[in-house]
């Protein structure tokens, strides 16, 4: 089957976007008609080979929404019609302890990317979201709950499970008070999943502007970070913090929050953190740790979370037309909170 | 009573050591003579200023052994002519959540450090172990087995907890793989006790000296951390790191040994560590933590342990009078592995 695919390019390649083939349905495949596609900083990053050189043309995407069009003669879990979702996986090797554990996200033979990943199983190069329809296995496909506006759920499959999964591994609970540094794609996802456990939830930022904001999301308190007296008032004081500031800085304002034992999850800086002072990791035995993703069974819990308490992502919804432009002002941090494509603006172009 | 310390001095100060005085027992006191005291690099730092300005003369030492001369009307754990000692720490609040489970070094007030301390509740300035005696209430006073040798159990009191603490909170056990970073006061003490535990113990040194003198102290192996290729055979593969290294450095070579969700723990840099990778935490949800000695009661457990399997420092004995020589060795690590001053050599002078 072939398809039409939105897809970034290098000029030393001579691939269209509607020469991209989907491989023929095997066994366990399910054929999904995609209906929005969330926009996340990975796919810049990737687009404009920022993290190594892609194997061009990219189609970008691993926050998919759609409608199951067809199966495999072996598929269980879906049928026809289904609303199903794919995020940053679709293959990987389910022999390890990790994969065995549910945590395929850290395969110890690699995970395979949605998108611009060389090392598929059925070859070739995987293309992610951005397109008219893609065939994923059917353990890499999540159940959508039709209870909520389908198209603020595509980012559930990134930004979702990026946060949920520390906070769940890190055992969040009812009373915790836990920080959330930063307020983008990520961290409003952080917010409203940290008050929804029943946090006591605080935004730490360096804006009083996305302070407010914070608030309308369901943060209880503001903590302005590059305020000392603020920072001095909260110190040794934190049960969990979830860093989603997405490059390098400075974490050790952050680290004198923590009490005793805690932790400092970061999910979004892939990159170096300078100057991490070992006194501050000493003095009080806490931790600082990272968090990738999530596995499969967990994000299809988040889902489910997500359909009983009626949590979505803040989207802002754009025609594929518009990608370049809503890459630029994502740069920007001009979003609240998620670019999010419809899909049907490149199946009437 | 009157002392007789070795201290180290300020021009400013005109107090000397002779007219040093230990406060008169109370209830609780424990009054020690002091037969050995080992040399912390601490003791460095705070006679030389470089923590900070100390509270001159300074009476450094916090690894001291010695036998009950005198107690308190209302000490029960202790009598006359017991083996005791006393390590890093002479008092806490008691009664914050640290010290009520027993981690008095993390105490919420702050832990009275055994040696320049202005916070004593019985006034003045603490006075460590570099002197005849010391009175020290009975919480905070150890009971050395009297089956080990007396002048090597003295760095257990520091560089002994110091390791012990994070190998037990961590759980180390039989056939997990350790890896212990650097070999001096500490790190020679961390092969001992992850030895002890049962664990498969490597040995991760620059020098390949260093790796042969820690197989004949109990290293299963030997890995030469500025060799590549080293490195890579083991990455993702230890279950715990220790990491003591006194100095900043750059962890991220040692991270990437780490398995899923594992951690490294620094006990001896207190300082910052220079470009810590995001990407390195979060790829395999690793943790970078610290830890601080160790409170009263696992202390109490060490020394316990240490005489039921034979376990001391391997120690190299002075007088008091060779004090400014050793720390120049210690600073040049020419030393396996503590120096332990004979009190006697103070006395007798």
């Amino acid at each position: 089957m072939s398809t039409k695919a939105y897809a970034a390019f290098s000029e030393a390649e001579d691939l269209k976007p509607h020469q991209i083939q989907r491989r023929d349905l095997q066994d366990k495949d399910v054929f999904i008609d995609i209906e929005y596609c969330g926009v996340c900083h990975s796919d810049i990053h990737t687009a404009r080979a920022e993290w190594g050189q892609p194997h061009y043309p990219v189609v970008p995407g691993h926050e998919i929404i759609g409608r199951v069009l067809a199966v495999g003669p072996n598929v269980t879990k879906y049928k026809v019609g289904d609303l199903v979702g794919v995020g940053c996986m679709v293959e990987s090797c389910k022999h390890c302890n990790p994969c065995d554990e549910g945590l395929e996200q850290y395969c110890e033979s690699g995970m395979i990317g949605t998108y611009n990943s060389a090392k598929s199983k059925h070859g070739g190069i995987t293309y992610g979201g951005y397109s008219e329809n893609i065939v994923v296995e059917e353990d890499f496909v999540l159940s959508i709950p039709t209870t909520i506006d389908v198209k603020a759920a595509a980012p559930l499959l990134c930004a979702g499970i990026t946060t949920w999964s520390p906070l769940r591994h890190w055992n969040v609970k009812k009373g915790d008070k836990v920080g959330v540094i930063g307020l983008g794609g990520l961290g409003h996802m952080g917010v409203k999943f940290a008050k929804a456990m029943g946090a006591h939830v605080v935004m730490i930022t360096t804006s009083p502007e996305k302070g407010e904001d914070a608030k309308k999301l369901g943060a209880d308190e503001v903590l302005i970070s590059k305020d000392a007296l603020q920072l001095q008032a909260h110190a040794n004081s934190f049960d969990f913090l979830l860093n989603t500031i997405p490059v390098g800085h400075d974490v050790n304002p952050y680290l004198s929050l923590l009490k005793l034992d805690k932790t400092m999850c970061i999910v979004g800086a892939v990159e170096p953190l300078p100057g991490v002072h070992g006194g501050l990791l000493i003095g009080k035995r806490r931790h600082l740790a990272g968090s990738l993703i999530g596995g499969i069974k967990e994000t299809q819990e988040m889902l489910d979370f997500c359909g009983e308490h009626q949590i979505v992502s803040d989207v802002e919804v754009i025609n594929i037309q518009d990608i370049n432009n809503a890459y630029e002002r994502m740069i920007k941090s001009d979003v609240k909170y998620r670019f999010v494509i419809d899909m049907k603006s490149l199946k009437n172009s």
